[in-house]
């Protein structure tokens, strides 16, 4: 095995290159290779002495081992994510595919390069909506049963805990959306804020901010960042526009204890 | 009110240069003034035109205050957060302010400028231990009642979410993470990872794996950010090092459902 080879699990930041840490782009600078999901690979730009290996969306783990493969053969590989590689990336698979790959693998130079992650971004586009404690959730059931998302649901919302929403609602599965939205309605009532966080820091972006009795399913796409306040979330009324925050703090008498 | 005036909340990430966003140093150049926590404070590079604002940990909502009347008075102000402005940071102290303060400071030009959390540094450090539903807490009793916290803790556990902890061991409260691991030992078992991650990105970084039954209060500090697996959370023995991290997926017949 070469000793220069290199893998860079890479977080590309949630669309802007105003959002690209400086420690990315080196990364991406010095790469041979660049792999990850099409429209992701095509966020770096081409260049002599860089090949881009871009695949489909359900191709994670494939991806992961061909990275691996080359960072084995001496290439400078980065596998680049958007957002954060360690929040429903490609951080996990690149592991997964490690642990149980080539023993030789463990010896590779690998290195994480963490990114701003959608949900930071989508939060600071809002106000502060996760200023206090909050949960991460994948709302896609292709990786895990239904049964468990709605626990989930339940508890966060018995822990009165702020939430974000990856992967909210796919083409293939619609309906999932609606039950969150009806399990939730049921568990924190309809005036608690939810908020629809669109292609933050692309040209394509929107948010929106209701309620949860206002909220339908069509508000979100695979491209939106779902949140939901906790009990103590404050909508504030500005100027121009509204802003959210969740209170860094909770009274001994508060609502949530 | 001039119209030249704002305010942006700047994520300053959790401490290397190469992880501060392009947009974070493009809006610390263009400041008149820097509002923050003194260390905060001290890593924008002092430069004539640049009045840098430094104040103590407990001063948040007057800091808050004193930066939304000077970009009332025209001034140029960022208010500086390590790691990202949204997670237990100025974000939600500028927002309370906003909204108790004067009706006048609704019409300012404000901006959120995400950054890389210290709970995304430390999990790119180690892997990818968030690499599924996670939850984050701040474990400091300054601002929520202890009853809550242990509350938290215990549903988060039931959930089945790897966990993020943010101050889990104030000078003043040393008990409390004493407490917090026991609620953690007693809900997960003695076997479950819990990773110390001490001041990523900086010169005095460290990071420390092991299980709930070998953890003791003293692996963390207040430059802690403590973090602890689900039931899926794999350890992977590499040859110069350990990897951590959650797998994406959770099988129908999963431990955690």
């Amino acid at each position: 095995m070469s000793n220069t080879g290199w893998l860079k699990i890479v977080g590309l930041g949630p669309g802007s290159e105003a959002l690209i840490t400086p420690e990315a782009s080196s990364a991406l600078e010095q790469a041979t290779d660049a792999v990850g999901y099409v429209p992701y690979v095509e966020r770096v730009a081409p260049r002599p002495g860089l090949t881009r290996h871009g695949s489909d969306n359900r191709e994670e783990i494939r991806r992961a081992e061909q990275a691996l493969a080359m960072a084995a053969e001496g290439r400078r590989v980065a596998v680049v994510s958007s957002g954060d590689p360690g929040v429903f990336a490609m951080g996990a698979a690149v592991f997964e595919a490690l642990e149980a790959g080539e023993p030789a693998w463990r010896a590779l130079d690998i290195q994480v390069l963490p990114g701003v992650s959608a949900m930071l971004a989508a939060s600071a586009r809002l106000g502060a909506p996760l200023g206090h404690d909050f949960c991460c959730l994948n709302l896609s059931d292709n990786l895990k049963p239904w049964a468990l998302i709605e626990k989930r649901l339940r508890l966060a919302a018995e822990a009165d805990f702020a939430m974000a929403f990856y992967n909210p609602r796919s083409r293939s599965r619609p309906e999932g959306f609606a039950r969150a939205l009806a399990v939730l309605r049921e568990a924190c009532g309809e005036a608690r804020p939810i908020m629809f966080a669109r292609a933050v820091a692309t040209p394509e972006e929107s948010v929106r901010v209701t309620t949860l009795g206002e909220a339908t399913p069509e508000m979100a796409d695979m491209r939106t960042l779902v949140m939901v306040g906790s009990s103590l979330t404050r909508r504030i009324a500005g100027a121009q526009r509204e802003w959210v925050y969740t209170p860094r703090s909770v009274p001994s008498s508060g609502a949530a204890s």
